[in-house]
């Protein structure tokens, strides 16, 4: 491709103008919004209107008057639309990890008898932490197992209480089908919980349109919503009112301002929420949130699908590196939004492009992490991207000491 | 007490100088800072920092280069020195309610064998239910025994595995004897864990000075963190290679980056950290507590008390109500920096009060509560406050409809 038929197809592509929302640094092609997404200008707007006005000004009055109260319902509503659940449907609550743990003992609680948790190896740590943790606290009444890829459908039986899968990797970008695995489990009895932590504000998801029964993410990747964003919980409305939550806090409770000794888990998805919601997170998470939904997300997918294929292409058109291996699928309809190339000297890549202001990251033991973010991303940064990865490849420009020197955070 | 009288109080308070540090509305007495502090202005400017340099400039770089990856920890390591803690034993992580959850089950680890987990009727609802969340998840293995604070010394027992309270209680802010209940506890071989959401930034805290072994506290009242703000956690250091969370999130992991299927926790504080960081309720925080800090503690707890005692002669002086009775402690050494007054009216009172400008809040079935912020409060607002109740109270000006109506968040 030439760089003149890149900004061709910039000039056609419908989602063009939501680049005038964000604005990102000069001279920063940003390849790492599914790590952390940047902040829409109107984020900066609410949180200073929640900063100011509405703690400022109205202190303690907010929670009524400026609907705090009803923040992670209403922000929770928002993603529903976006991940094809009713607005009853989703919370905002927690964090993903605290979340995860939260709806695999609720899933226990809805399949008693049944003892296994089924994950994937090579999961994101998190979600394995999470449920090794639980497994580690009930004892011989649950255990993890966690099985390749390949075999996880197989692994599903008459024990498996739910499968907790990460739809889209948080490493090679690989994507469940998330309809076939939800039917395998139900046709065992099992329930599923999807990590929708790469998949939500990037790929079209319908939890309702495949049946599916509990859903975590987080909200500071693709839905811009802020370093260390407050996650989301869906719960299927058919088992809201059965599922027992273990971290019962007082805003989960039906009548949190009765203050009253035992705890009532709210009939609704408010039973998922345990304690005082931030408010500041929720408000420059709500800005992204709004900007999502203006979207059409069959565009969203089609464009970011779209730059990652145009990324691989002129990559491997390009680098003469025998060391560098594609290790997202290649099939664009098996993946995620982002793209994994495998090198030996991954960091070091990373670390080089970051010195040519195009931000990515690495992903331990070798990979190097492309992410195409469709709203604010363009066709000829993406091409600009190729040809300098190319370039740092083809002229060894990673080879540097201080391109090895790792940081804290990778 | 003379109007006069109250302003030559201020005139000669150490403290004074704090005010210039909020921005407060034109017009209100907030006597709600132990519900929801105001934001201290260096608040909202550290926000627009960490929302438009370093998440807008910085984008996912400021992990390293801003600090982010420490903030838990660095803010953790100055609540510290509030508490009478060293550095490394308090992080900030998640709610006071998963905390909870997490330091309780946390105590049974390091108690096995015991099964009781002992806490005060009439606690504060989100400690009981976190407790009774993770009773019900354990089964046999544990047991909630809540009992009358009069009955609670003497139930402690060798079946006890962690004393669960509230030093200064959310409505009466009666304070417990902090050093003789955890020389009570030790004595039985029971562990203690303080909820300090009422007592952080009021009262002197000395966690290692009475040989504490576990806490958890918010930072939205008197440390004026924000609306829903972070919560922190205390496990002294000689319980934390030992501990065992059963929230075990990837900021926990001993090597986070590494991404390893098995969790390995951090054998430090950073244990007790599940999920990724709020950063930006992190930012706000840390102005709250970089104020706090600058306050000499003593002085912190004697305004506050004196103010209360200012409050309450003069609100007793004045009140012709005989259904109004004083429902703190009357001895100011057993009493945190509230002043909670019941009354069979006491939402429409906290109405009344609230229509002109003196915002308190209600907590069921009867109390009208109000906060006595030693940072930004005067002598002369609190004078002014009582002689409004004694009005609000003589002239019968709060019976009327619209002051019954009950609001969302009371």
């Amino acid at each position: 491709m030439t760089r003149e038929e890149a900004l061709a197809l910039d000039a056609a592509d419908p989602l063009a103008r939501f680049r005038a929302a964000f604005a990102l640094p000069d001279g920063v092609i940003y390849l790492d919004g599914n790590s952390l997404g940047p902040p829409p200008i109107a984020a900066h707007e609410r949180l200073a209107q929640a900063s100011r006005a509405e703690w400022g000004e109205g202190l303690i009055r907010s929670w009524n008057t400026s609907g705090w109260i009803d923040a992670p319902l209403r922000v929770g509503g928002k993603i529903a639309r976006l991940i094809g659940a009713d607005p009853g449907e989703v919370t905002i609550a927690d964090s993903t990890s605290v979340n995860l743990f939260k709806l695999a003992a609720g899933a226990l609680s809805l399949r008693p008898g049944r003892k296994t948790i089924l994950s994937e190896a090579g999961n994101f740590p998190t979600d394995l932490y999470a449920l090794q943790g639980l497994a580690a606290l009930l004892g011989d009444r649950a255990a993890l197992k966690a099985v390749a890829a390949a075999d996880l459908p197989g692994a599903i039986d008459e024990d498996t209480a739910v499968v907790v899968l990460t739809h889209i990797h948080y490493k090679s970008a690989r994507r469940w089908d998330m309809a076939a695995i939800t039917a395998a489990a139900h046709a065992k009895g099992a329930l599923v919980l999807w990590d929708l932590c790469h998949s939500v504000g990037s790929v079209a998801v319908d939890l309702n349109g495949v049946d599916a029964d509990l859903a975590v993410g987080c909200s500071y990747k693709y839905l811009n919503g802020g370093p260390g964003a407050p996650a989301f919980v869906f719960v299927a409305e058919r088992h809201q009112a059965a599922i027992v939550s273990p971290l019962t806090g007082w805003m989960g409770h039906a009548e949190p301002f009765a203050f009253e000794d035992g705890y009532r888990p709210a009939a609704d998805i408010r039973g998922q929420i345990t304690g005082t919601p931030p408010i500041l997170g929720l408000a420059a998470l709500e800005a992204g949130v709004d900007l999502q939904l203006q979207a059409d997300p069959a565009q969203v997918e089609a464009k970011g699908l779209a730059l990652a294929e145009l990324f691989i292409a002129e990559v491997e058109a390009r680098a003469a590196d025998r060391d560098l291996r594609l290790a997202s699928p290649r099939d664009p309809a098996a993946r995620g939004l982002h793209v994994a190339f495998a090198h030996p000297q991954g960091y070091a890549l990373v670390q080089a492009m970051m010195a040519r202001g195009i931000v990515g990251d690495f992903r331990a033991p070798d990979i190097a992490r492309f992410g195409f973010s469709p709203l604010f991303l363009s066709y000829v940064e993406v091409w600009e991207a190729a040809h300098a990865l190319g370039e740092v490849l083809n002229t060894g420009s990673w080879d540097q000491p201080e391109f090895r020197k790792r940081a804290a955070v990778t």
